[in-house]
Formats: C-alpha cells, structure tokens, sequence
C-alpha cells in the first residue's frame, strides 16, 4: 500500500539536500564548537554558515540569531525570558510551547480571543496592553487551522505605542507554521523576538532558532557552559544546526501556488462531495498547505484511524496535543461545540504533495465518512 | 598532515553504526511521534526501542528513563526540578552544566572540596548534609582531570542516612564521561537520578537521557506540549534518541583496557622525556582515556596551539570553558597554582586511538614543550 502523507504540519521528512549537508558533521568533522582546536573551528565555522543563512532569511543580523534545541525551547525563553515577570498578551490559539510558558510565567497574562475564523484583530490586541506589559506574543500561522495573523500590523502599532513608553513592550511571534510559505522577514513584521523550527521547513528535529533584536536581553531557562551566548547551554547540536541552514536556505516561496491549488482542490471538492462538512479557520487569510475540517456525526479520530488504515496520514488536532481526550482549544476558540471540534480533521499538504495524493485521499474520504455516520447512526 | 583527535572527553565521532541506524530517521520514517497514524506510531517504537536499550544499560525500567536534548538539559532537570528549592550538596569540581543551576537554585548549595588527587571523600560529603538538604550531586568522573569519584560509597551511605529520614535525599549523578569505561547500574551506584549524553559515546550531539529512580519527582525546566512524559517539550528528536539508543548498546567496556594502555604509555613517557612535568589527578582513581599533565614554565594555551598545527587535537581545561581566561576550577580545586593551572593540558584518548598516534604525540612533545620554554625564558 502507497503511504501518502498529509501531515506537515506535524512534521516533514528532511529533503535529501540537507542530509546531504548534515552528513560530513557526524563523523568527519564532529568536532565541539568550543574547542579551540582544528576540528572545533571547523564546527564553529559551519555554525557560523548556518547563522548567516537563518539571518539572511530574516533580513536580521547574525549575531541576532541564536540555535536552539527547539522551537519550544526558544518560545520558553521569549515568553520566561524576555517578559521579565511583567504582563503579557497573547492569543487564545497560541501553541501550547507559548501558553504553558504564559501559565509560569510570575507576571499575570491576558489572552486575547480569535474571530469565529479564527484570526486576530489588531485593536483586539491593542486594547489588553496595561502600563506594565512588557510583552505581547502572537503567532504567525496557526497550527491547527493555518489562519494567518496580521503579524506586521500588531507589529507596526506595537512600535507606534512604544514611541510613548519608556519601558518598551517587546513583540513575539512563533513563525514556525508560517516560514515555509510567507515572509519571515524582521523588519517587514516589527517583531523583537521570532520562532522558527527545523523540523517543520523539511529540516532536521532537535534544532530551533530565536531572532533577537539587537539590544533586547533575554534570560536563559537552563544554566550551564556558555554556549550561544548564554542562551542555549550544552554542546551545540552541529549536524542539525547545519541541516537547519541549509533547509532555511532552499526555502522557495514559489512552492506555495501549486501547493495552494491543490489545498483549494482538497476544500471544494470535499466540502461539496459530501455533506455536512464545514471548513475551520479562514479561507483567505490561510497558509498554502492548512485543510482543516469539520465532519458532522463523526469522531474525528475514528476518521484518522480509517484513513490511516488506508495509508493516509492526517491529523484530528496538532501533534502535540493528540494524545489528549479534550478537544483543540483552537477549534473550541473559534466557536465550534465539543461536538464539532471532536469532529475535525487537519490535512496538511507538502511541497512533495502530487495531484494522485490528494485525489486519492478525495476519492477515499466520502465512502469513510458514509460508513463511520452508519456506525454512529447519525 | 595526518590529523589526531585526543580530545574525546569534549565530543566524540559518530560511530558509523549509529549513523546507519539513524538514517532511516531523517526522510524516511520521520513521523512525528505525537502523531496517531503510522508515520507517528513508527516513530514512537523507534524511541521506545532506543529506551529500552538506555534502560538495559543502567538496570533500569523502561519508564525510568526519560530523553532530552543534552546531559545539561538533564543536569538543570535534576538540580533545578528535583532538588525543590532544599539544600544541594555538591562537588567543588562538578562541571558547569550542574554549578550553574545550583547557582540558580532557591536554596542553599554546598560545594565540598575534593583530595589534592581530586578524590571526593565519603565522610567529606556526609559531614555536609543537614536537616534540609533535598539532593546530593556528585558526578562519576570529572572531565578534566578524569577522576572517578566514590559513587557507590556515597550512594550507600546516603541510603543508610535515607532509612531514618521522612523526606528522602536524592541522590544524582552526572555519570556523562563515566559511560564508556565503567558501569552506571543504577543499583549497584545507588542512584536516583543520573545524567547521559550521547555525544560522548561514540552517538550524536543534541540528545541526553536522565534515569530517574520510580516515584522520584522532577518538574520541567521548559514548557509545551507534553512529551517525555512533560520532562522534555518539545517534538522528540527521534533520529539522535534512536543514535543514542545504539551507541550505550555498543558500549564495551572491555576496550577500556587497552585505551588504559596506551593513556598509560604517554604519562609514562611524557612525564619521563620531559623534566617538570606532573600529573593532575589521581593515577588509580581515573578513568582509563584521560591524561592531565602540568607542564612548568608553559602556557596551555600555546601547547594546544603549537599541536594543533602538527594536527594534534588536545585541549586545556574542558572544551565547555575553553573560552574563558580564568584558569580551570577544577585545576585550583585540586591545589594548583593559576600559573600551573595555565600550564596544564588535557589528552583524552578514544577506542579507536592507535598506538601509532600515541607515539606521534610522545615523539612531537619534547621539543614543542622545549620551544616554547626557550620563548618563554623559564
């Protein structure tokens, strides 16, 4: 049986380019990054390579590009690291890498609800900021629904606001859906603070980075040797950060129109095969690759598992959280009853994703969803 | 110019085997481990499968060991989310994966000095545990000067001192430089929290494991999703857990003997060929890959510099501090001048060191060492 895989949200394979990349830094030139010798310099400068394409991407400098462990790991040090304790604003749809950080954090934090399309307004926002905020994080695409949010207008008021205050409010945001299809870029978006992931650009796991603009200090969350300059203890993960580089550097925006084409493809044809079939999120303000989709009278999971069973691979809610019996605090945010949100299922297309792919998964969905509301007898 | 690593104690290649058993991680089987269909089951086997050989390694139970994304990562688990804000008492010689978060530690932090051997002595680290001490931290073998420290001993007494105690003492060890050569049975060591890594083990950079004894609690340092059980957020770095997994299970420690050999061989040559020179640590008590000499009249750093350009890879202190101008804590723990402890270089052979490479060492020291006197004027 074909295995087609439709769930890059999750995570994607790593493309053979950055492999290939990786591959001399496990045993050839293996060296520690903090070893002042040959093999260490070699480790320093392929860091260094990574560095200024991560950078290059963002518009930033390379010195405001810092390698961590994870996407989580660097949302934990802007949301613990940056806040400094003061109060922070953030959405009710963020990742849960933003919102258990937020739930630690010592300073109060106000969430701020989505429309029933699930996007952000910008005087939503603006109206929760209090004389002591001191962060607001926002992030870029959803996971879950793959709304986009209006990043650079948060951005552009943010600094409006900070032109007033002393003690300027930092702006967050975790691009680690979106750096695949939209602009990352820094000053474009007047963030402070950006999260990208390796594994989810067709690079390696085990390996985030966090811009930080020049002059904003951000505390570490572990303590131990110097490494990254303080943000990120313990020997650098060389082979992953160089994968990393080498996956930012081949990221092609140009992939998103045909992978749209096919997502749109996906939509109609579902949505008008079979009834009672709604879509989450917004259609336009969505990223290339985001299906996510409401089934009356089915469980979402029973509906991955047939679908699994046929070698298709699709999510209910994020990866993260799907060993979970609630439902998606995402789906329950944009208004959707226990019901419906238990009845949902993410397809999340790939640059790799051909036409057959997604027509087979067409073909096979309403036979699926006929049999499972038979069972359920609704 | 053939090149000669003799700096393991920093990082070690990657065994081609490890590497092999990765590969089908990175593009092929890359699931997500969190993710419910095939792609996401896969993996987790694969995770499971690496545990089962961590726990095998230490005479552990599977759901006793937990993987993160460095031994540091580990480290600040066990002295920042085991200790609970109680007393920790510690070795003057710990690397700064463990100093530092004790130094980040709401409670109070011992620190009890080693021999001039750099021995910790039993009765040295009882004598310092009072009514509110929550953990002790003792690692296996320092990672300069490569002693072995009394692990079991202590383990046994705090067991004895544990029998009359409501709340126990933890007791962890950073076993990180130990694994290769001596045995980390959790039993026999009673412990209940000790620290691996994998890049130190002939496995990959970015992936640690802490055992953590049943009913021991450790509260996260980072926040997200749960995974790991909520030790380690974050989407699990299923290629370096699967490497890690392969590398303890080919640890032999019958290669100990003769890497002993060879370390043997250049501290009786080097210290014999070359007049002031003597060697920092114990002789008995020290792990067989590790050499530490003091050389007289010489700085470290210009030693390392001078092998380097004959493709010698050494080190001074530990590759973790190499950056720093202050001389080794380790060095001065153990009684050493800062002018000796400049002086002092760190050889640190692996299974695969030659005879051959040894002797190129031997032959090339004495009139680098002669040079650098000459210049010097001592």
């Amino acid at each position: 049986m074909k295995k087609i895989y439709l769930d890059h949200a999750a995570t994607t394979p790593v493309k053979e380019s950055v492999i290939e990349e990786m591959q001399p830094f496990f045993s050839e030139r293996f060296g520690n990054p903090s070893s002042v010798h040959r093999f260490g310099q070699e480790a320093v400068m392929a860091i260094d390579k990574a560095r200024k394409k991560v950078a290059h991407f963002l518009g930033a400098k390379e010195r405001e590009v810092g390698f961590t462990s994870s996407a989580t790991e660097a949302n934990n040090l802007s949301v613990l690291g940056a806040a400094g304790g003061g109060h922070v604003v953030t959405s009710s749809i963020e990742h849960s890498a933003v919102l258990n950080p937020c739930k630690m954090s010592s300073g109060s934090v106000t969430q701020v609800p989505v429309s029933s399309e699930g996007v952000l307004r910008v005087e939503d926002v603006l109206k929760e900021i209090r004389s002591d905020t001191t962060l607001v994080s926002v992030m870029y695409v959803n996971n879950e629904i793959g709304t986009v949010q209006p990043i650079a207008e948060i951005g552009k008021a943010i600094g409006e606001i900070n032109k007033k205050r002393k003690k300027k409010i930092l702006f967050h945001t975790d691009a680690v859906q979106a750096a695949n299809y939209l602009s990352c870029d820094v000053s474009e978006l007047s963030v402070d603070l950006l999260t990208l992931s390796g594994h989810k650009i067709y690079g390696p796991k085990g390996v985030g980075a966090l811009y930080i603009r020049e002059g904003v200090t951000v505390s570490p969350v572990m303590y131990g040797a110097s490494h990254e300059r303080g943000l990120h203890p313990g020997t650098e993960n060389v082979p992953a950060i160089v994968g990393m580089g080498k996956a930012v550097e081949e990221i092609d925006f140009r992939k998103g129109e045909e992978v749209k084409r096919l997502r749109d493809k996906v939509i109609d044809e579902i949505t008008s095969s079979i009834s009672g079939v709604t879509l989450n999120g917004s259609r336009e303000k969505r990223i290339p690759n985001n299906v996510n989709l409401a089934f009356e009278g089915v469980e979402g999971e029973s509906l991955l598992i047939s679908l699994d069973s046929e070698g298709i691979a699709v999510s209910t809610g994020s990866a993260c959280a799907s060993h979970s019996l609630s439902p998606s605090h995402v789906l329950l945010a944009i208004g959707l009853s226990d019901r419906m949100a238990h009845g949902s299922l993410r397809i999340s297309l790939g640059n790799e994703t051909t036409e057959e792919e997604v027509d087979h998964l067409i073909s096979k969905l309403p036979p699926i969803i006929k049999r499972l509301r038979e069972i359920s007898g609704r």
